[in-house]
């Protein structure tokens, strides 16, 4: 039988959860909380299954908790969506990019990606018969170098994808960033998929700058978000993609082809659960502390600290430790020392190896602590 | 902005639950059961979200749930597939399609559907860049007409898509079907995707034919299977594909990218739930009682009774009753009966009218008979 997918790999976040089990070591690797999520939301789940919602939901998802996100939304970023025609629930954030791709991607379209960036875009790109075009982030600091961005825009440009705050790098796109992409962007039809599944860890005080807080922005985007993230139960595989009318309406008709739908007794129990906004707006202060804490003892190796603005990631440049290359090192670390983590190379094309691998902090205190124990071996 | 996907509709079974609930119309269109799950299957997955599996599961699914559909496959069709390598949990039976679609078909390949087919096969083909086939079943018996298939293939033929019991025609294969279609396919290297979502409700004491149980099919076939329907739990979307290590490999790298993996805690409830065979040895007995409830009712109308073989669905032959077309048929149904149902022309792409309409009997006997009752105004 003829080869079929030669080009795509295993994600490298399977690859090194499976090698951190195999060696017992603390996975800071693949970016999931291990400690609980809260016994409430477990026992609203509970409760919509002992209250007989089993069956089909809507095909786009059941309507209270739909106006639970547009509430949200609102009280955030004060842009009122259409429960109705303008959010969509997915089975993942994962679902939701490549399902927009789908839709508004047709053979020979050009996409914008914006490397390092999320495994799975290009691949999803290239599965619709599109182009990534891949821009690097600056060097260093990784912030959007809007020259080289507007210098790969062409006339086949569909898309761009955009991710703050950002995985791998941490890095949060400021007001500034935002208006520049919105000026960029304004005298083109170029859609956006803006990919916010870390919405509600953004550290020090900055504001999350939502495509949703900028007019230019939300009428050509899809805004991408995960409650697996934010409520700690990334196995509930459950997101949300909010968009103007028009692109929702083409969404859709990709989704109910794709997964027709998502688990209804999870959306009845995220929608009772979402009515107390305060687990979300407690998260950045939460996050904050592990950051700091991990920080604090990695401050303590021979590992380069890089900056943390949000998401729940810490990136480290690992020049002065070794000289092995990123995805050598997460294998030696992983082995020898007993910690995984993720090089940053797994989220190039041509696997760009700068020296700096990707440690994720959504891990209870004492998983930190053992963590930094090892690491103290560098 | 440029339009996307144009021939693409909203799916007839989210067009008629609309429309049922709009006239208070008693629902036998859209297929799920209005009764609940064994509340033990509720509990296991409460167990298993209070055990604390509420983290992503490996991306292809929980080893003991895996292991679990092995030992069913083995029990009932005599075929060990490896757990590790031939077995992927989907969110549903729809997202196992459309991604064994993706992970096969490339820009230009031609895939066979037989038509009257499901309304997602199509779609997903087009999303690939593939070319659909249609070849019609049989008009009047919806059996297979090999003659027809053969004709249709080419140089380009990469799959043929079957589905058996058939949604909608409540046909099933016969072993000398499957056979049949593992001759015609010998000397060829196409693909085959089986859609067995029905797999558990064949009646009359029948044997439902997997391709599982033919050498020659399952070393090709993607084997689709439904948790959803099994066990009265269509909304909690989930579903398995089995495969062949070789096609697995190829459906595993979409998988990734397109959910990346399935609800754990469902995961791990279903695994301890089908430890006892039980439920779905009792489900053609369960399903068959209902059958003949139904059927007895309707006979008591003009509707013209056609077989029903397999799957949760009566046809029937409208065209002593009324002189509309099947859609249109359906609409007055729902708004001056009020009971709903599926026209048939919703399966075929040129929407052929053969007057024959689609009711889902997999309904608590008080809602089947209160349909019955409304009926007989026929
Ligand atoms: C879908 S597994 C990867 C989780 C994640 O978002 C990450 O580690 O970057
Ligand atoms: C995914 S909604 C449709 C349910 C079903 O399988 C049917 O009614 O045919």
């Amino acid at each position: 039988s003829k080869p079929c997918l030669d080009s795509i790999g295993t994600t490298i976040f399977t690859v090194m959860s499976a090698l951190a089990a195999e060696h017992k070591a603390v996975n800071l690797g693949q970016g999931f909380p291990d400690f609980a999520c809260d016994p409430a939301l477990v026992d609203a789940v509970t409760q919509a299954m002992q209250a007989g919602h089993n069956q089909y939901p809507p095909m786009v998802g059941v309507p209270v908790l739909r106006q639970a996100i547009c509430h949200k939304i609102v009280a955030l970023h004060q842009r009122q969506y259409n429960a109705d025609t303008e959010i969509t629930i997915t089975a993942g954030a994962t679902q939701g990019i490549i399902t927009a791709i789908l839709a508004i991607v047709r053979a020979g379209d050009e996409v914008i990606v914006l490397e390092p960036c999320y495994d799975s875009y290009v691949p999803n790109i290239e599965l619709a018969g599109g182009v990534a075009v891949r821009v690097p982030l600056t060097p260093g600091t990784f912030r959007p170098d809007f020259a080289k961005i507007a210098a790969a825009m062409t006339p086949r440009t569909r898309a761009i994808i955009i991710n703050s705050p950002h995985n791998p790098s941490a890095t949060v796109w400021s007001d500034a960033d935002m208006q520049a992409l919105q000026n960029m962007l304004a005298p083109t039809d170029v859609l956006l998929i803006s990919d916010e599944v870390y919405e509600h860890m953004v550290f020090d005080g900055q504001q999350h700058q939502s495509a949703a807080r900028f007019d230019g922005l939300a009428a050509r985007a899809f805004i991408v978000s995960s409650f697996g993230k934010t409520y700690h139960v990334t196995g509930w595989k459950i997101g949300y993609v909010a968009a103007p009318a028009f692109l929702m309406a083409e969404f859709r008709k990709v989704h109910q082809f794709n997964v027709f739908t998502v688990n209804t007794p999870v959306q009845y129990g995220l929608a009772q659960y979402m009515a107390n906004p305060a687990p979300y707006l407690e998260l950045p202060a939460f996050y904050q502390r592990k950051r700091d804490l991990f920080r604090t003892g990695l401050a303590k190796t021979r590992l380069k600290l890089l900056p943390s603005e949000g998401s729940y990631f810490q990136c480290v440049d690992i020049s002065e430790v070794s000289d092995l290359g990123e995805a050598d090192f997460c294998q030696w670390l992983t082995r020898e020392i007993g910690v995984a983590a993720i090089p940053l190379s797994a989220f190039y094309g041509n696997g760009f190896d700068q020296r700096v691998v990707r440690f994720c902090f959504a891990k209870q205190d004492q998983t930190l602590q053992s963590a930094l124990q090892r690491l103290q071996k560098l």
